[in-house]
């Protein structure tokens, strides 16, 4: 195991994502959390605002941040990343991994250019990257899914539905987001123009310039807290066997991205950081399942992920998680 | 089946218990639903409000009241309906059933008294009332548990705990009420100190004058949004053979409430007016179950049983509801 | 108010759907329920099954069956009722409601004929009719979807989800069905290959002989009781406006389905007979939405409304429900 | 960090508790599981049974057993680890963790004698022990509430309620673990007669001789899978500050178990190995409130737990878990 210490800041560490990233780095076994900045919590302990970390740290929230990390996290709204570093000036040797979607579609700041951070197309990229731009949860599920097709060029149009649980959309109260109406209870949005579609169609376009059909993409709000399900399907000829052995193939040298042969079910890979994929054939239909816990290899999972890759570490260091499995 | 035609309005017809008086009334074989006031809501139709009852009604919510009614059900806030009937004039011959805790200790306003409306307690009182104090969700459940002991002189410290649907807490956004945090989640509030022990004790204490014991109240947040349980026990010479017939025999002319000699769970009356009670022996203790719809018993579906009393229908009638069960 | 009293009995009571059948058949204004009919629970209270029923009849499982009935309500497993109807001699005069899918595809068995009891497109033939197949539960919910497309002649390949209650998986136990397993977990099964695939094509080919594309369905198991939620997609040249046109003049005569202008979601329609329908049109695809209750609408609940229409009954007799909601 | 490596082996890996003994045995950092038998399932991968396995480890189950290991954990049923332990010679040198309650109560087999494995009472006794009964998911949650008292003799009648989740059922198929009938419902079992009664009152009773009060208990299942809350209370002469204080100091050594002064929910310590306590003072009533996860510190984990102090190791060695809060 290495024994290289990265200091690490979080900025907006107050909402879920942020929660994660704390969880995450006071257990790396490579990581020194340095500050988390939040400015309606500056002054309290974490556990103030993250509940569960009672007895694990007694850090404070910051209220301002320091220049002697070697990397940091940012865990802002959408829209807030871009504005947050041009109103904050960093050190340049500070890589920033930015978990909004201010950059997925190569958007700069700065002289900052930002790597696609989905390691399984991009992984090389990664280990050299100053910035990434971590990708969103949806996104991460459905190009998992489609990565190994779009990869020999044999992506056509897809039919996928997604289904992602309440920490999806966040910590704000919401009418979507009350108990008691999302107990028990199914709705869908974006249907067929939820935002993610551009950088999912980014990414496949590169891998498959031919790549021009429609990816039909139905985002469901399940009643559950964690976890995305997808399915997707598509024409193809390949049989089911030379599906599998393309997917195992590609997905080889990526330790959290499996695939099953059996049918697998959401809650084994919730509360970790894996991906499990299972592929089906019916008639000239190929059927794929990928599934994912949204807030960490959807989000900051992911990004210590990415962290890893950045400073050479083992890409799993950190993210050995127990799934909650029950 | 009588043909008699009760006009009723509603006052604060937005929210839950509202919503559920709305649903209760316009299939009510005996009422017309003349109005359903909501300041905020005027000129919507009441599907706006609550989506469920597309297809069922294009009543409107109105912004001003009419005197042309039979009955008004109050479903304000607590502290908002005292206020209400002090600043709007009613006719004298309108009915009020209050579901707010403003009258359930013996509070009057102008020449109005009330009555507490638990008919299994009180039923010839509400025959005969002109206004109507509903009864709390939590007090209707307890008390129900309890009544026959107290009506034989038989009561003695109690230990409860209640454990409640979400609904309980109305339709407000707030942390305790996001669905992330909730979902699979328990905790408690007002521990031994809940309010509706005033009315608890007050119908105890009318019933056996003696009764000086604590009633101690543990409420539950549950994670499920509808049904309150309630499990209470005390110390008791009587057998389990004697209680049983004592509560059969207290309850024998009450058409919702029942005794079960199985062991009972809280979805048998979930979306009905039912409650059910059972009963266990343990040494010297006697351990008594109650279960109910705490928006239905513990809120508008005892007020349709209430004003069924009062103008002489049948006490069921409107009130043969299908359980959810599953 | 008819005063038409019809005698109905129940062959297999004691199952999910034998339960919803009694637990509307007791509180039907034109329905006695004469004997329900439970091999292995003959002798004991329906209440016995039933938990929820404690207080609401004291009828008990019966052993023989009686042919002083109008209606035979079939509450068996696929496979069963036609198997039941060869083994039992029942009087010619007695009405069969099969909810089994025995009889969807037009078996018959002895000088039985069974029309296919989808009112929507069928309600004239039901009027007429001496045995109904009833629909299955995920048929329902797709083909209410699609009718007015398909009378139309509109149909082009579809591209469905559909997520169900585990009540639709009935009441054995089995791994799928453990509370640990489900909870908050997402799961498919039987993607494109569902059975449900054949009544609704012979249904949509009848309308629309010309349409031979595929139907491709992904059915999702959800971690909620009650209900099915549909979403379909295909292209259309139809602009939302004509679309829901075309949707409102189909189902204008239709009492239990609706049109819905705002977004939907599940809860609006459980524990009802209602059908909920939502439209969307993104670029040249239409998108439609489509909610029930898979044991009322999808199953006995339209099994009462097949008997309404053809005893002449009012449509809706028995069948206004209060929505769970919450 | 040490080191030091232990060999561990697994009786009964297929169950609940042996499933979490094997997530938790395959990330430490001082453990190699040697094996992990299941007479049901010998040779198939762990991932076969245990599905959220699948990517992090290929071992298969073991039809035998092997003395070249240093601990032993026993995952079995109630009545069968004695039977297992009579049947079976094992090694003298293997020390045993036995997580059923065949040796809570000072049973013995062979020459093997059991330590009762509850830390926070026993630390030091389970540093010299050869063997472990490893205590009960409730008598863990309502002892660690009670300990700090009896340790100073003021426990006096106690009355609690503890809520579990399912899991605590096992993965048995029975009517009380259906979805259908578990989800939004609530029910009680072995009202004031649980058998974790005979294990808390043995431990409380070697604290406190004096104490022989009633510790009244009602069990109650949950509708979620993991995680116990118990609340209890009992009349107190100790202020809220004094009895803080008291339970601060008796736990300062314990690294899992925490007093919070904050209101607590269940969730900040489900898939955690960590007990959080909150106290309330009303009246002369002193309440406590103690959380855990039934599956981690209530079995598999609290028997990680016993391990490393068995063996010297850093008390939370492999127990650093990420908590699923949401």
């Amino acid at each position: 195991m290495s024994n290289q210490q990265i200091k690490a800041g979080i900025i907006g560490g107050a909402g879920y994502t942020g929660g994660e990233m704390i969880r995450l780095l006071i257990n790396h076994p490579n990581v020194t959390l340095t500050f988390v900045h939040s400015r309606s919590n500056a002054g309290k302990p974490l556990h103030a605002v993250h509940a569960d970390l009672l007895g694990e740290t007694e850090l404070l929230f910051a209220d301002s941040i320091s220049n002697d990390i070697d990397v940091l996290f940012l865990c802002l709204g959408h829209g807030e990343s871009k504005k947050w570093l041009e109103a904050n000036a960093i050190a340049d040797h500070i890589k920033v991994i930015d978990l909004s979607q201010d950059f997925r579609l190569g958007e700069t700041v700065g002289n900052r250019a930002f790597v696609y951070g989905l390691p399984e197309v991009n992984k090389e990229a990664i280990k050299q990257a100053g910035n990434i731009a971590n990708p969103g949860c949806f996104a991460t599920g459905i190009q998992l899914g489609l990565l190994p097709l779009a990869a020999k060029g044999l992506l056509q149009e897809v039919h996928t539905t997604g289904i992602t649980g309440s920490t999806g959309a966040g910590q704000s109260l919401q009418a979507t987001s009350h108990f008691t109406w999302r107990a028990n209870n199914i709705s869908t949005y974006k249907v067929l123009t939820h935002q993610h579609l551009k950088e999912i169609r980014r990414t496949l376009s590169a891998l498959q310039p031919s790549f021009t059909g429609d990816i039909n993409f139905v985002p469901v709000r399940g009643d559950f807290p964690r976890g995305i399900w997808v399915t997707s399907y598509l024409q193809s000829d390949l049989s089911l066997e030379e599906a599998v052995a393309l997917y195992q193939q590609y997905y080889a040298n990526h330790p959290f991205t499996h695939v099953s042969e059996k049918q697998i079910d959401l809650k084994q890979v919730v509360n970790t950081n894996k991906v499990l994929i299972q592929l089906e054939k019916v008639g000239n239909k190929l059927i794929i399942h990928s599934i994912e816990d949204n807030l960490l290899k959807g989000a900051s999972g992911q990004a210590v992920q990415n962290m890893n890759l950045m400073f050479g570490l083992d890409e799993t260091a950190g993210l050995k998680l127990k799934s909650i499995v029950f």
